[in-house]
């Protein structure tokens, strides 16, 4: 445990006059392969994109707990953010699973290393902050993790510091953090052959903690936690790369790009696939079909698609009923679900995980987890004091793309409570999708 | 400094029931193209070689001070050391400077990943541990390094316990050690144009103060300290790809090879090099010309490698004197000094450096430094008791090839106090290349 010794008084990076994101590799792996998808095609390079922070819960109101200036700071520093030479190779030296085959270029990353990410905007609407970054779509990209990572942090900093708690309050705030979290380990440890992913960038509390967590649980249990989607955190502990392969988007964007036009919107989810194939080939086809819904994702998609991929991140539906469909499918297309993977990554917890895990590990050939916001930043009933509580706990927070273009994006999932876009927009595109297996659920993260 | 909090009372790794050698990266980064291109030559991957500890410094018994179990639990800690992915992505994804050739092939450390280092022997004889390796090229070459590390943070842990100093007493010692550093930092930090890489892997006191003075050194003059040749540090720190070419034992070997055939044997040390340049090209072309003398070196090399040469990395004679030896044969050959690098390594500590840098910064293109073990182990004169610091200093150690294929190994060097090999082969040796330039000057390291 040495190098990470950790003071719980101290935990936030803003408390030590430091920067919150220190590296640009201090992001979700998925963030290069795509940026590099995005860098390598005209089609898309340059398109201009613009990506919004979107707070999902009425309740968290961020300019009465963090306030303008230290979001300025943070984010004015990530201005000058990039990859330096090590990261760079570290990235750059990534393999698919031939050991050969490199899955960046270098003539992307020596770009990369002299990109200047765009700027942002940040304005006070209706009492929450509306926070926009607009420029070409293969620099703006990189905003979706760096932004939320501040906000994220900055926001338990300053909720406590409002709180005025004492030294011995925030230590105790932790301790707790931290007993909850061997909780979990001692109960997932109860399933070996339950293994997991930690996606806890985006939404964490801190980033000293995320690495204390990641730390313990690659400790406690190294067969069960194979890695994390943080790129820095995996070149600092030097054991597993980072894992990840890419997100909403994609299919988002490409929608953009065809317009009005019914037909190219309802073929831009299949064409991305084919793309991303083209570009990586199979190492890197988990697909992540719910952007615009699953079954009529499934009904309508190419043969082909069932037997050259390596499986599925459900990331909206419920994952037994997900998996279900997901072996129906490939069963119908004389596939053998053994030879698939499916990573759940919907805002999960330890119980939960256990119980997809009994529900669904024997239907497939991998099932496992992307543990997201809940294993780093369950803070939850850990507020040590009866009153104020109410507040401290994690909160649906998004950055997504708004539009490409200059035409608006939509992401309708399956769970309406997911979906972005504006209301015209999101009932043009039901037209065209349908509504299909769509299911409320309660967004925690 | 978050991150490397160090606990002066507990700076050794045998102190916390820690393996001293961790990761397979921890290791100068020479060994890497080194150890591929022995790999990739069939006459070169699996010669029989034999690498010896050798403690030049006949004041320092190690099996008075370390216990041979200890010696050997670490040991054999390395027999089940390999990269694991995320060093395998580091190290494979460091480029040429077109950032675009990869240095280190897939193939190479996919084989790498799965090797196994060959067994240690360990004796005693005369009072002195005899610690040898013998194995394949490409595998027993990783020994040098992690033999190095271990005996030599041992020593001083040893040295310590066994003369019980209190609590208080390390943390005194430690700081005076601190101090020291600080000092040097201070005065290197006048001459801003002075730039060094540390190399204080093989013999450094501890690991964890060998982090500490390079975060350290990297915080307070970033431009002047450039790197390291730590792979492993360099990674973890993730600012600067590590630095390093190629060592003695690659003309070493090729000598050896080369039999009783006189003029093989002079031909060896130039051969050598042609193969590198064509593995490797220009960006790893630093040439190590001291192993049988530098001046007899110069005097019979071709033309091209004047000019198809990155620069020279004096070893052994004095550095002013070497880079006027440099510039002469380069301005004989029409080649100017100013597109060429002087690397000075032996020994050197910082007002050695800045007296070299004054003489010799305006000779050359570029004239900076491998600032080794009194960068990192500067432990003279900081004992905290009036008895017992005697030989609690760094010492003159070196793990060297002593065979390969049944033939002993020699090295010359430009200062006899630095010639390995046995008496015989040495004498042949110096009737083969003359003695020409040779100087003595003490070994401190």
């Amino acid at each position: 445990m040495r190098g990470i010794t950790l003071e719980l008084k101290n935990v936030f990076a803003p408390a030590n006059d430091e920067a919150i994101v220190q590296k640009f590799t201090d992001t979700d792996f998925y963030k290069f392969p795509m940026g590099y998808f995005i860098w390598k095609n005209p089609l898309y390079r340059d398109v201009e994109v613009t990506f919004k922070l979107i707070i999902r819960d009425p309740k968290i109101k961020l300019p009465e707990i963090i306030p303008e200036g230290a979001l300025r700071e943070h984010l004015n520093a990530c201005l000058c953010l990039r990859p330096n030479p090590a990261e760079n190779s570290f990235v750059g030296g990534m393999t698919l699973s031939d050991n050969k085959t490199h899955i960046m270029p270098g003539d992307f990353l020596a770009e990369l290393g002299n990109m200047q990410l765009p700027p942002y905007k940040l304005e006070v609407v209706d009492g929450q902050y509306e926070l926009t970054f607009t420029g070409p779509w293969w620099k703006v990209t990189w905003w979706e993790i760096f932004s939320m990572e501040i906000v994220s942090e900055l926001y338990y900093y300053y909720y406590i510091k409002k709180h005025g708690l004492s030294e011995f309050e925030v230590m105790a705030l932790y301790s707790a953090m931290i007993n909850k979290a061997h909780k979990k380990i001692m109960l997932l440890k109860e399933y070996p052959e339950l293994i997991y992913v930690l996606f806890d960038t985006r939404r964490r509390h801190a980033r000293l903690l995320q690495e204390l967590f990641m730390w313990i649980m690659r400790e406690e249990m190294p067969g069960q936690c194979v890695g994390s989607s943080n790129v820095w955190l995996s070149m600092k502990h030097g054991s597993n790369n980072p894992i990840g392969t890419n997100a909403h988007e994609l299919p988002m964007v490409k929608a953009c790009l065809a317009g009005n036009d019914v037909e190219k919107i309802r073929q831009s989810q299949y064409d991305i696939i084919d793309e991303w194939m083209d570009t990586f080939g199979y190492d890197m086809s988990i697909m992540l079909i719910d952007t615009f819904g699953t079954p009529q994702f499934l009904r309508r998609a190419p043969a082909w698609m069932a037997k050259q991929n390596k499986g599925i991140r459900p990331d909206s539906m419920h994952p037994t009923v997900n998996t279900d469909l997901m072996v129906e499918w490939w069963k119908k297309h004389d596939v053998d679900p053994m030879e698939k993977l499916v990573l759940p990554s919907d805002g999960l917890d330890a119980p939960e995980m256990i119980e997809y895990h009994r529900e669904n590990a024997h239907k497939v050939g991998v099932f496992s987890f992307g543990w997201g916001t809940l294993a780093g930043n369950d803070c939850r009933d850990v507020w040590p004091r009866i009153k104020g509580a109410e507040l401290f706990r994690p909160f649906s927070m998004a950055c997504k793309v708004v539009s490409a273009n200059g035409v608006p994006a939509v992401k309708l999932s399956d769970n309406p409570n997911k979906a972005t876009g504006p209301r015209d927009r999101i009932e043009f595109f039901k037209k065209i999708f349908g509504v299909e297996g769509q299911q409320e659920q309660k967004v925690i993260v």
